[in-house]
C-alpha cells in the first residue's frame, strides 16, 4: 500500500489508497451511460453489504453526511411526524437540531458521553409518549467512538409499530449491520468514511415502501430523496450533477473492500488497529475515555496527559511532523484527543503512530519520568 | 496539455486539465490549518475574480450547484419575502421550484427560450408589484446557451430598491461580472464550470449586510450559509466535511485559471471556441438556435438535422466513439443537442469536435445530399 503522507487518523476524511484516488483521474459525462452504470453499480454494492437488496433502496445524495442525514429526515419523516432523538454526544445533538430547523417536531432523550442508550430506555419512552412517530439514533457517536446498542433499540421500535431512522456514518461497512434482521426505514452513512473513499457524497437505504410513500414531505428540493431516487430509477442518473470524480473514487474503494474480504474483514482490521492503538496508548500511560465493551473500533477518545507541558496545537503540530494527524477531542468537560482507527491503514501503521505520539510527548517533556511506557515504544514499525 | 479521453463537450462536469486532477492525488485532512488555508485562498481567489472582496463574503457550500442555488434563496430571502423570478429555460423554472418547495412567496415572468429578459419587464414587474423584495436571474441560461442582461436589470433592481440574486452557475468566470458595478445579494456558481475544477461543491457571493441580516432565515441546517460563514469566520474550517479532493482541484485549477490570464483569456478562449463550433457547425449546414447577439460564448444548442436517420441516441454514440461527449437538448418543442465550449480545450479541439460530427453524420448517411459542407472538413484537426 502505498499513500500521500501525512497519515490521517481522523473519522473522515481518512487515508484512501493510491488505487482509490487514481480513479479519480478520469473526468466523466454525468449523462453518459458508462457513468450512470458506475452509480448503479455503487448502489447495488452498497445494498449488498447491508444486506438490503430486497428491502431497501440506496438513493446517493450530494454533500457531506449531515447532507444525507437531513435529507433523510426531511424526506422520511411526515410534516406531522414526531421525532424521539437519542442523544450521547454531538452527533445526536445535531439530530436533534435538524429536527428544529426543519420544522419537525421532536424531543429527546440524552444519556452521558459515556452512556450507551438501551432498549429499556426508548421502551419506557415511546410508552409514555405514544405521539412519537419516529426514534434517531446514533449508532456509533463518533464524538467519543461509543457505540450503542442498535439490534435491540430496532427491535423495540418495531414492537411499539414505529420508525427508525439511523445514522450510521462512521460505522457502516465496518461494524455489521443485516437490514434483514435489523429493521429500519432509514440508514445513512457517506463515501468517506469505512468505505475509504473520499468525501463528497452521502447515501440513505430507505425502506422501500417508506420511500414510496414520502413524496411531498421534503423541507428541500435538492434534498428530497423521494424526488432523487425517482428521477434515478427514470433515467438511470443523478437529478443534479454528481460530484462523477467522487462516485468514480467510492466505486473503486468498494472493489477494494470486497477484494480485501468485504465487512468481515474491513471489521477485523479496524478492530486489529483499535487494539494495536489501546494497546500502545496503554503502555504510554494514555487511558481511553471509554470503558472496552462500548468502544466501537472506529475512533478512540483519550484523556488529555495531565501536564501543563502538553498543550494539543503542539501535540499535534508535532505528530503531524512525523507523518499523522490527529483529532481533537469533541467533549466540553474533560481534556481529550481523538485518534481514528480506520482508512487504509493497518496496525502496523498504528504502532508507528503510537510512536510517533510517544516521541512527541517525550520531545515536550510530558509525562516524564512516567518512562517506562515511553521507552518500551521502539521507533522500528512502519506503515502499511 | 494532455486529458483523459473522451473530451467532454457538456456543461459541466467538463473536461478538466491533468495537473488540476493530480491535485486529487493528496489526502487532506479537514481539521488541518493547512487544508483552512487551500479554503481560504480559493475563496479569495474566488472574491478576486469577481471585484468582490470588498462587498461580499464567499460562502462555499457542499453539493451541487443547485444546493447553493438553493441555499441562497432560503438564506437571504426572509420568510416573508417575495421572490420574482425570470425564466426563459429550464434552470429558470428550476429556480420557482425551489421557491415553491420553501414556501418563499414568489410570481414568475417567462419569455420564450430564445428571447432575453429586459430590464425593461424587469421595470415593468417591479412597479406593478411593490410586494416583490428579490428579482432572481439565470445569467447564461445553459438549457439553450441565452445570454439575459446582466447589468441593466441588476441597475433597474437596484433603482427600485429591491435585491438580485443571480444563478451565473454556467458563465462565472468566463463572463466579465464586476461587483463593484452590477449590485446584487447573491451569486452563485460552482466548481465544475468555467473554473473548469471538478464538481462537488458550489459557492455563493453574499452581499456582507444581507448576509449578516439573514440569520434564522433558512428552512435548512446543512445549507444555511449564514451558520456555514460565521462557522468558517471562527474556525477556519467548513462547517460539515468538505469535499477535500475537490477543493483541492478546485485550487489548482484557480492557478491555472490564473496563469491563462485570468478571465480575460479564459473569456477569449471560450469565445474562440464557439466560433470554432459555429463556423464548423454552418458548414455542415448544422444551424444553431439562437442569434448571435444572444449567443453566450458557453454552450450552443443545435437544430437536430431534419432527417430520419438521424436519432440522437445513435448520434450521441458514434461522436463518442470518435472522443467527443455531447449533450442532449433540453427543449421541448423543438429537436436540439447541445455542444458545451467549455472546459480543457481549445478552438483546435474544437474543429476537432466539428470533425467527428460530420464524420458521425456521414456514417449515418445523414444530411446527404448536402456533401459540400461535410467535404469541406478535412480529418486532421487534433486536440490541444
Ligand atoms: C455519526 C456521524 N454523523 C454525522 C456526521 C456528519 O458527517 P459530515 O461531516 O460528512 O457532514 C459524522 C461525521 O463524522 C458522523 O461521524
Ligand atoms: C444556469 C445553471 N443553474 C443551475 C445549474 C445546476 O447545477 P447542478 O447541476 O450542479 O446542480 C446549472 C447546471 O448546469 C446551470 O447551468
Amino acid at each position: 500500500m502505498t499513500t500521500a503522507e501525512p497519515i490521517l487518523l481522523t473519522p473522515g476524511p481518512l487515508t484512501t489508497s493510491n488505487r482509490t484516488r487514481q480513479a479519480m483521474m478520469v473526468d466523466w459525462g454525468s449523462w453518459d451511460d458508462r457513468f450512470n452504470a458506475l452509480t448503479a453499480s455503487v448502489c447495488s454494492q452498497l445494498l449488498a453489504i447491508l444486506h438490503g437488496t430486497d428491502s431497501h433502496h440506496c438513493v446517493p445524495l450530494q454533500g457531506s453526511g449531515t447532507f444525507a442525514v437531513e435529507a433523510a429526515i426531511g424526506t422520511l419523516v411526515p410534516r406531522n411526524g414526531k421525532v424521539l432523538v437519542l442523544i450521547n454526544g454531538a452527533y445526536g445533538k445535531r439530530l436533534a437540531k435538524i429536527c428544529e430547523v426543519l420544522g419537525r417536531d421532536f424531543s429527546t432523550f440524552e444519556t452521558a458521553e459515556d452512556q450507551p442508550t438501551t432498549a429499556a430506555d426508548v421502551d419506557r419512552l415511546l410508552r409514555a409518549d405514544t405521539a412519537i412517530t419516529h426514534v434517531a439514533l446514533i449508532h456509533c457517536e463518533t464524538s467519543t467512538g461509543i457505540l450503542n446498542p442498535l439490534p435491540e433499540i430496532a427491535q423495540v421500535v418495531k414492537d411499539h409499530g414505529k420508525r427508525l431512522i439511523i445514522d450510521a456514518m462512521s460505522s457502516f461497512g465496518a461494524l455489521p449491520i443485516d437490514a434483514r434482521e435489523v429493521p429500519f426505514d432509514a440508514l445513512i452513512a457517506a463515501s468517506g468514511k469505512c468505505l475509504e473513499g473520499v468525501p463528497g457524497m452521502g447515501f440513505v437505504f430507505a425502506e422501500k415502501q417508506a420511500l414510496a410513500a414520502a413524496q411531498g414531505n421534503c423541507h428541500s428540493l435538492a434534498m428530497d430523496l423521494f424526488d432523487q431516487h425517482s428521477y434515478m430509477v427514470k433515467t438511470g442518473q443523478w437529478r443534479f450533477t454528481p460530484p462523477t470524480h467522487v462516485v468514480a473514487a467510492l466505486h473503486e474503494a468498494l472493489l477494494q473492500y470486497a477484494e480485501e474480504g468485504g465487512l468481515p474483514a474491513r471489521h477485523q482490521r479496524y478492530a486489529d488497529n483499535c487494539q494495536a492503538l489501546l494497546d500502545g496508548m496503554a503502555a504510554l500511560g494514555l487511558r481511553s475515555f471509554l470503558p472496552a465493551e462500548i468502544q466501537a473500533p472506529i475512533i478512540v477518545t483519550f484523556h488529555a496527559p495531565q501536564d501543563a507541558r502538553y498543550q494539543f496545537k503542539d501535540f499535534y503540530e508535532r505528530v503531524k511532523a512525523k507523518g499523522f494527524i490527529l483529532y481533537p477531542g469533541k467533549l466540553t468537560q474533560v481534556e481529550t484527543f481523538r485518534v481514528g482507527c480506520i482508512g487504509h491503514v493497518d496496525a502496523t501503521g498504528m504502532q508507528a503512530a503510537v510512536t510517533a505520539i510517544a516521541q512527541t510527548l517525550q520531545d515536550m517533556h510530558v509525562l516524564e519520568p512516567a518512562g517506562a511506557g515511553l521507552s518500551a515504544i521502539t521507533g522500528d514499525a512502519v506503515l502499511l
